[in-house]
């Protein structure tokens, strides 16, 4: 059929067309389903918005997306039909039908998403089937290639190329120590970070508070070049942009097959060009993961290092409360900065770090065995990873002062004396998030007792940091109820 | 956060916010997440949409949908957060892992549906969750109830209330013709049906051809009122509107699990009152479902009905080719009329809508048992039937003429001497669809031969009617390459 077409005037991240719901119900075009937009030789497929009011039966109205690739003007006439649906559904269908999937087959899945050619539902529906079918290691390892080569790579010249990932959700940032002390060794370290899906701070939100994140591949191989490391956030930078949407999926329903968590990360390491990674698996009670899923994943983790011949470690750590004192983007990267300053260990931070930074030094060939430890506590001390983060936050166009306080701040204090039995990661971090974090930089918690400490009643056990009265009185509520500190 | 309002002028069927894309990054929103957008007391939960360019960092545009129910002028400030996700979100979660689900959790998740809190990629991980885990006979029956209870009812006073249902896919129309029939013997028949989705022609399709049958349930009230039985859309209904939701997200994918089936059949049928079902279930090689499957879903829909107390057969036949020679819209109900005016047998089509018409009238007691075959005939042959057709139509404001034929005709001359030996119905079912249907009313196929009849070379098989001709050049490609009608 031929519609005129309005302009819409609205940038959606996917081309949409509307369409008069007279029309759509005619034609049995449903919301969610697509159109095949054409004008002379120029086609764009659309997914289909129903309207009634905003425009009229033989009309069209179409997103920025559309009026730019066809060169649309207001008042055109264009051909319009449904659409024939993706190549990937019946590869969607034979995958929820718990069929095993080849390169070729996966990589069109991934491609059709990274070209928005599949609709969220139609991701939905992919996701379920990984979930409830699960993935064999080859078909992970066809999904981690897939997703490599449908998106840009980095890549560097330089050799030795380390990286770490930490299966999250613990507050407290190791990384820009970690990182330090790495680049400072020699290394080369060119880590992308996520920001804050469900905790009160990502890596990439914690760095924003002293420095920018968001870099082009050019600019962020330039910071490498200066100072051996970045530390930028991974989300616009198109490295594995099919594993992108797909985690905007997954989030709807908290949803993280082992499968896909496992090609997520790999990807990601592989588009930087990683050939040295540690994988930190904190497991616990309060953790993502209990010990026997966290020696699931490192089986799965190495065995997937292998086909892909990088050396890869985890770090399987037993870990019951945050790492740090304080939780909040700017109250964390504080405690950074005082530990990389020699100005306090910040609790756990510090011995964790070097933990992992120990680790990263061994496997890269940087210590000997069981060296790596002692080596990075020297960079440590020295000074020399504090010069090296000050040389990274620089070329990230940052610096270190400029840590403020929030506007409000609250004492808790403990109601009884005894000792702090449990502490509730969930709840800090639900507590963190109502105070405002991650939007609100320097909105938090600082802990001030830790797991098997002495108490004494009316002593501070928490302060709370938040920019609005309202959203403190919800946080301290939710504390009341939850009572995420457990003393006895 | 507050933001400045401005309108998008768009009524998208459900409320949708746009956000700017900064402001989106900032505050961790998504496309397809929800926001909680209050003013004073008023607030309403909205997908998010995140553009660029149409809109400023402190500002959301709204859909219709939002400014009308919170009385918004343009440039009011509201408040804007992250909605907490609906309650049944870890109930998918649940379904997800494979766990039974009660009334009051399916219940959540109908309601959730109907109240557009669900986005469809949550529904479409429900419906993958239910393709994958199965549900058992009581998860069913409480689905049934919760789609019933989320819905309107036809809410009739009339005691015998028959309805009749086919598991689709093979052209040809007997609805009209068994209504008539019942309805003539005084039998109660409110038939709702649906549009063609994967079909050439649904009923409702057809009857569109000449009458309406898109109205308010008032209206059909009268309707059945005064003619005993009403051929409706049932699409805009609101009967159950949980169900025509999962439908439209089921298709995305072609799924259909058995479960979900069941339950809309049976929600359906419960929601306008039927006390006497039939359900008609087509099997065979292009049929739906093979033996088997029919068999399975008969024992399923006969413990349904006990649970719902009402009188239920299936009529299993073994279907190898369409019912009547016209398929599409036009030629279907030319069909059917000329089958009530004693003018033709239209193929199989009177054989098949006696057949199921008998049954009823023995299922409810009209007819004694092994006489309703009998009692079927002698109410089509009388004419009562086609005077209760004609009254219906009336109702529903028809006529009988009108139907011309498709502007372009064209003959298909079998290539060679032989026997029909296979009708590829979904192959004559994509041709039909190409041609036009059902979009496009007049255009189709008449089938001169069928199963096992002689044809000679040069002999007419098909007639093919069309309103374009680009798309009968399509059509006549696709026919020459999956040669529907394998002659032997």
């Amino acid at each position: 059929m031929q519609l005129k077409v309005k302009f819409l005037k609205l940038s959606a991240g996917r081309p949409v067309a509307v369409l008069h719901k007279k029309l759509a119900v005619k034609s049995s075009m449903h919301v969610d389903e697509r159109v095949l937009i054409r004008k002379n030789s120029h086609k764009i497929v659309a997914v289909v918005d129903i309207a009634v009011g905003m425009l009229k039966e033989d009309e069209i109205a179409v997103s920025t997306e559309i009026s730019q690739q066809l060169s649309l003007k207001e008042g055109e006439m264009v051909y319009v039909e449904p659409a024939t649906s993706p190549q990937s559904i019946p590869l969607i269908s034979k995958k929820l039908k718990c069929k095993t999937l080849n390169y070729q087959e996966i990589k069109k899945i991934m491609q059709d998403i990274v070209e928005n050619a599949l609709t969220e539902s139609e991701i939905a529906y992919f996701i379920s089937a990984v979930y409830r079918c699960g993935m064999s290691m080859k078909e992970i390892e066809e999904m981690v290639r897939a997703i490599v080569d449908t998106g840009k790579k980095l890549n560097l010249k330089q050799k030795l190329i380390a990286d770490k990932h930490s299966i999250g959700g613990i507050p407290g940032r190791t990384t820009p120590i970690v990182v330090s002390i790495c680049a400072a060794a020699g290394l080369t370290f060119p880590k992308t970070s996520s920001r804050a899906i469900t905790s009160p701070s990502g890596t990439a939100d914690a760095l924003e508070v002293i420095c920018k994140v968001d870099f082009t591949i050019p600019e962020i191989k330039k910071i490498i070049n200066k100072t051996n490391a970045c530390m930028v956030w991974g989300g616009s930078l198109g490295l594995a942009p099919a594993d992108d949407k797909i985690i905007q999926v997954e989030r709807l329903m908290n949803l993280d097959p082992d499968a896909q968590l496992l090609a997520s990360i790999m990807s990601k390491k592989l588009a930087v060009g990683s050939k040295y990674i540690l994988i930190e698996i904190p497991y616990g009670k309060h953790a993502k993961v209990n010990k026997k899923q966290a020696l699931n994943l490192e089986k799965k983790f190495k065995l997937l290092a292998k086909r892909f011949n990088v050396k890869l470690e985890c770090a399987l750590i037993e870990t019951k409360e945050p790492l740090s004192n304080g939780i909040g983007p700017a109250l964390e990267i504080k405690e950074v900065i005082s530990v990389l300053k020699r100005e306090s260990s910040g609790f756990m931070l510090e011995e964790r770090a070097l933990v992992l930074a120990g680790k990263i030094l061994e496997l890269t060939g940087k210590a000997k065995s069981k060296k790596g430890l002692q080596m990075a506590k020297k960079i440590l001390d020295s000074g020399e990873a504090l010069n090296k983060f000050k040389q990274i936050i620089l070329a990230q166009k940052g610096k270190l002062n400029g840590l403020r306080e929030a506007k409000i701040k609250k004492q808790i204090l403990s109601q009884k004396s005894g000792e702090v039995k449990e502490i509730n990661i969930k709840s800090i971090n639900t507590l963190a998030r109502l105070l405002g974090c991650p939007a609100d930089k320097f909105a938090g918690i600082y802990l001030h007792k830790h797991l098997k400490e002495k108490v004494k009643k009316g002593e501070k056990i928490l302060t709370l940091y938040s920019e609005s009265s309202s959203e403190l009185d919800g946080a301290i509520k939710f504390y009341n109820q939850s009572n995420p500190i457990t003393i006895k």
